[in-house]
């Protein structure tokens, strides 16, 4: 297609080595559409008669049926998914086949179909965050008075609501759509019309095509618009810091499900068994969905590393942009897939969680706080409470095991109705401030959630 | 200042180990604005007397000034920024530092100095890459008419203006500035009053302290507070695209400095000379900024694997997080800061950048959109330009090198007219299209920019 | 295979999710190989009744013909390459395929058949490495006396032999092969018989084994043998420096066939075209070969990020492992074997070459050690060069391009053999160190490479 | 010092911008004694008078000594360390100084210095690391008895003893070892004498250099010698396999310090507490640790991004390999120090590990053996196994809840022999192979660890 000003064949092995089509033959609908738009454009401009438009349009909804059907065969030496359909078009319809390429290089073609590729995922990958946090917000709907113990350092801190837990995840969640909705604004402009890297001598109209394919805006540099690929990085670090997210997620599930926790229960049809030892029972989907947080980091350096130190314009490296942002599309989607119903399994031990969350302990900072409401001075009160807990722990007993004399030992302030302190429901319900775990609270986050359109499907 | 409930002293290798007063002192106005916003509200709510809170704002400004002054002593056994000055505090003003704690605790207040110290350092980074667009745009404004080589795969492709190539860059930071913008949406949240992780049983009125501190919006849920570090993981990601932006523009002057390119001249003040070698002027300042990338994206690499499968919520790696922040911040402003005048200091030598340009294969392009609007396909007008390119490399000779017969004899369709083509202006001007390098429409960029407020700076 | 205990199926989704015989199964022959080195183990020691032993055998290299020819059908329900074996081969035997797991879990499985795999392919590279050090060594000895401008900065430094910076390269190379004979050591120890975590109570002989399968030694901790992917992560490192070395020998290339420079040729046959741009002629094969270090560093963090933090022994995550790991070795040996050629049908344009190194200011450091040879200190003697440099810039001539008496004023220790240093051929021959580039010390480094066993082959 | 060409003094941002003094003082012993080797080499080479080597060595001596007592004063105008030290030198003697780096550029001088500074902290790693193998072994030697829940997927696996677990570890960094004694090998070669690029013209005796600094070997060519940073890179990697491996330990420990494990206790001098709850004692030295791998990993992927796409030979990029190799030294160092005296203060819970291993779900493996052994296939043995594990937890008993005649149900080979192997002591002892868990091998692994030399020490 390009090698009127060569003498020899490429070589065999630079045919394998840089073709692209067994990755970027999936663009092929994005790079049909955006061709029929771009052939409809020349037409309109004169460039392309009419007539010839129509067979375009035409032999190019043929190809695409046929690649929807799989019976189109791909070939390494057409290089990529443009030449591909391109030969196949011009196979199908001869000279009018020949024109499609005007006005247009492949450097803006392949900006502008991944354009397309992107916007498209981050609205499917948008969907099935929201499967993921309906699960969640439903089985937070169970849980706003299951006493739980939350931790700090993996170690206990202060008795929360399950539901409380299970929420901080639905707002991280909700952050990463907030950041591919952003990140969508800068993917959703044209680039083109740029060509090679300088623009074109045909009069093309670009607002036509911009409109047809419903990009918001087009490019204004198209030096830069063939070279840019910040909105592939930046997509690429929204899918990052969420499969943060849901590393995090797992880590935590993993912990309820050890033996030694015992707070959830997962159902069998998301765990796997041990070839060697009969009596497992894994939660190898979570240990999957954190370890697919290596993939997905991996890729976001693979092209940062790529991009780093590249002159302008194009440069052939940059077609490595396609392999770490397809591979984090497909493991991301696959992990919000398979959580969404996997999430659904879960049951809660609320006995052991109860269980869990009562030991005074974790109500020492309620006893601080009930002396600062009797004017104890925060700092003071936070070191009599710690002498009282190490008094205890040197004893070897719970803080609700001593004597109301040791207590006052201790902390003068103390009177009696600090005993009704060691109680974790009135603990949670006393941490009734905006975004704090008192079930009313929670309840009124559960509200703000309950009220958004995503809840409402399925 | 936590140690009531231990037996034995931390021991010295772990308050070496463990402190972040090194770095984190750097928080110290932030920590104290918060402070002083913290105070007010628990005098406005009653938890701690009007009278203190009078003289706990006086006790934080005044060690305020002491950090300024450098004549405050930090100490590492006080761990962090926060218990230096509470105890600084309470050394000061008795009674009254030590109930500034109240119902708050150093995961929110972390969370909140942080969220304080980005939001700053947005404001100034964006100051900074405007400088950079500044200077850029004023070297693109001598350049509106300096013909170019365009490179693709570092080979001659197409004419260009040399304001062109450098308004691309200016394009880049837009962007980056943009993506700071969006991050900064995520950033201006408070999370002050999540206390530990579970919120407080004190009153505390948070939309007080959001409105005194300037904070858009309130967290939703305390422990995705306290233990959320999105926000500088994003920052990282917009940060590191900004550093790949940097890289290549480096590699492109690095290029152009080249003996065998000498595109342009830098300043003498910004290059340096070799220890051995008397002749050496080098580029230093491109290379250390084409360098750095390697610590920015390190530096968010770096969180991003402290983050990965950490339980909830608040754990001590989280620590981890503000090294990488403060490098990634320093390295990123000295490198826009230095950027800036050594871009004024930049000389084109046009007559290099002339001939460069001058060869008619960079104009081979042109004459297939002209057989193209002499209706000849274009995939067949390309093979025809190709075939001609290769005849003139057999001979060893440029494509104005041969005679109209020989060209005829390759491309039955040219006439006397496409000798015109070989004319590089006459292909820049050609290039009409938005976005596109003629100067009509590179001016009209220009135009663009120079309405933009930043420019107006100086 | 494992599912006595569950109540449910696995969820369909789960299914997708886990298995890994998509990418596993390339590990067919090792798992096959240690599975017959298992099973004549278990005869020997009693386990398994000799003849079943035989039964086995047949039955396993029954299947690895059967995958060898491509008719051996996977099954993603059996999740990975050892459940579909096992399972065809109790299909193919009966019960004699069902002994054959006694004593072994997948855990030391899957790590044994690793280390085979990265065993192997280790030495497929080196063989890869070789081809292309020994193209490089052909082609430094047509060029042990082409004059050529060594660069520091990209700025013109010293005048070198073209084969000295070729041999750069291949010393690189070496290195590399170093590093994976040392990582090799540490590959080539047997985990099986460690079982799950724990060892087993049966009487297995690891020695034998170990012998059957030619590793050097037996793993000494059980737990540790199973969750170790040190090795894994060390094979990464060194392929992500090799990576390092070959993305800057493509940037050296790149640079060296722009038009700008034109020191050397690429064959057409190792070039493509622009879709575009009739003339383009493009070095893709070094932009991928640069561009795919990417996906190669991604890889390495990509398992970094796996292992951090997970808890001892085996996590499912670890079978993240296995995708970075084969892609790595697919883009290192696919970059290996394209280089070879690649590099063979380079050809040298040695008056360019000679042009560029002829200025006499690469000369200026000559100068410089001439004056320390008559007793000036180095110091002075670069300042004084230095001054002559700057004397000659303002005037806008070369360094031979002033009088002699000009010379002299500037450095009054000048005599008239100083001109004679201006001759890059004298000033190559001069650096008579070694390691230097005088030819005699190149020709002397050539030898050993030629001396080396991998020049004799083909 | 090198600005005789400019006639432009540097720009204060360049001083600023590109100094490195502020961080390589730290090689300044390195630095001196290369230059001590240097200069007697050429005194011996007749290059410098004798009378003027030995002012040289004392001044260089005098010079480290006012830099050990902090006397000296760095200047960043003076850019490194070498030009601050080279200054110093010939303000104190004169002339002499300015003799010092005839031969020598700063590109062979710094790769030198590097060299020697690796080679001395892989030394000191080294011991840190026995360090904590010392401790672990000591901790394992109480321990060879104590049963312990062997984990996979963080679910109950089989029981192990607790030495065994914590002699993985030692394992682990023996291999950490093995790696930076690989790695020193190649650190241990002497690049001086390559000058800026290709040599010099002066006679150097490069073997005596060698030699006298404790080389092993000279480099072979000089311009990778001076362009080579391999080292550090495989360095860095060595240390991240470390980093991974202590943050694995790091998250085992902080699990089983977690209330709901409550295997082992800290030390209170190696934890902290909460600014807020007074009941907290967090084991913030492990989240650290396992933080700091962030770091760790980021400085690797930082040298790697720096180095990717140089072209040869030194490029200033370069320098920024020291902020990455220092900080990994630095972070490594200090957490190899912190953890030997913390594992020293873990005391165990050996009734809470016992009773964690005593769930006879734990020995489910043992019964699949058992029937092997009584000539079950083993496939046939884990899923009546498995069958009789479901049976229980519909029923949700343990094991050893039911019935015989239950038993004899689900698995017909069962005789009251069975019934044994509910013990986890047993099973343990039964794991009879080496690198098995049985307390006979874990004591010869033991014998094998304290037979190593560095068990002796302290």
């Amino acid at each position: 297609m390009w090698c009127g000003r060569f003498t020899l064949e490429p070589h065999e092995m630079l045919t394998k080595f840089s073709e692209s089509v067994s990755f970027d033959w999936r663009l092929y609908r994005h790079d049909i559409d955006a061709s029929i738009a771009h052939a409809r454009m020349l037409g309109k401009q004169g460039i392309v008669p009419k007539e010839e438009v129509k067979q375009i349009e035409e032999g190019l909804e043929n190809i695409r049926k046929r690649i929807d059907e799989e019976s189109f065969e791909f070939s390494a030496k057409l290089e990529d998914i443009h030449m591909n359909i391109e030969k196949a078009l011009t196979d199908l319809i001869g000279e009018a086949g020949a024109r499609l390429h005007s006005g247009r290089s492949r450097n803006d073609q392949i900006a502008t179909d991944i354009r397309l590729f992107i916007r498209e995922e981050i609205d499917q990958i948008r969907l099935l965050i929201e499967g993921v946090q309906r699960e969640l917000v439903k089985l937070s709907a169970e849980h706003t008075e299951t006493i739980f113990p939350g931790y700090t350092h993996l170690q206990h801190a202060q008795p929360v609501v399950f539901a409380h837990h299970l929420l901080a995840y639905v707002e991280m969640l909700e952050r990463d759509k907030d950041r591919l909705s952003d990140c969508k604004k800068r993917v959703n402009i044209l680039p083109l019309g740029s060509a090679a890297l300088a623009g074109t001598t045909l009069p093309l109209d670009r607002e036509f095509v911009a409109t047809s394919l419903g990009f918001s805006d087009i490019t204004r540099n198209s030096m830069d618009a063939v070279s840019d690929r910040d909105f592939i990085l930046e997509f690429l670090s929204c899918i990052s810091i969420m499969a943060i997210h849901i590393s995090r997620f797992s880590e935590d599930v993993i912990f309820w499900f050890s033996q030694e926790v015992s707070f959830i229960e997962i159902g069998d049809q998301f765990c796997t068994g041990s070839s060697l030892m009969p009596q497992k029972k894994n939660p190898d989907i979570l240990e999957l969905a954190r370890g697919r947080t290596g993939q997905i980091i991996g890729n976001l350096v693979s092209l940062l590393v790529v991009m780093k130190g590249l002159p302008m314009c194009y440069n052939r490296d940059i077609q490595e942009d396609k392999i770490p942002l397809m591979n984090s599309i497909d493991v991301i989607k696959g992990v919000l897939a398979v959580l969404a119903p996997m999430i659904s399994s879960i049951t809660a031990n609320k006995s052991k969680m109860l269980a869990a969350a009562s030991d005074p302990a974790l109500m020492a900072t309620d006893l601080a706080e009930w002396l600062v409401r009797r004017n104890v001075p925060f700092r003071l009160a936070h070191h009599r409470v710690g002498r009282f807990v190490g008094y205890c722990r040197e004893r070897n007993i719970p803080l609700n095991g001593c004597s109301f004399e040791e207590l006052k030992l201790c902390i003068p302030e103390a009177d009696e109705t600090c005993l009704e302190l060691w109680d974790p429901k009135k603990s949670v319900s006393s941490r009734d401030i905006f975004g704090g775990t008192a079930p009313r609270r929670v309840r009124q986050q559960l509200e703000f959630w309950n009220s958004k359109e995503f809840m409402r499907e399925h």
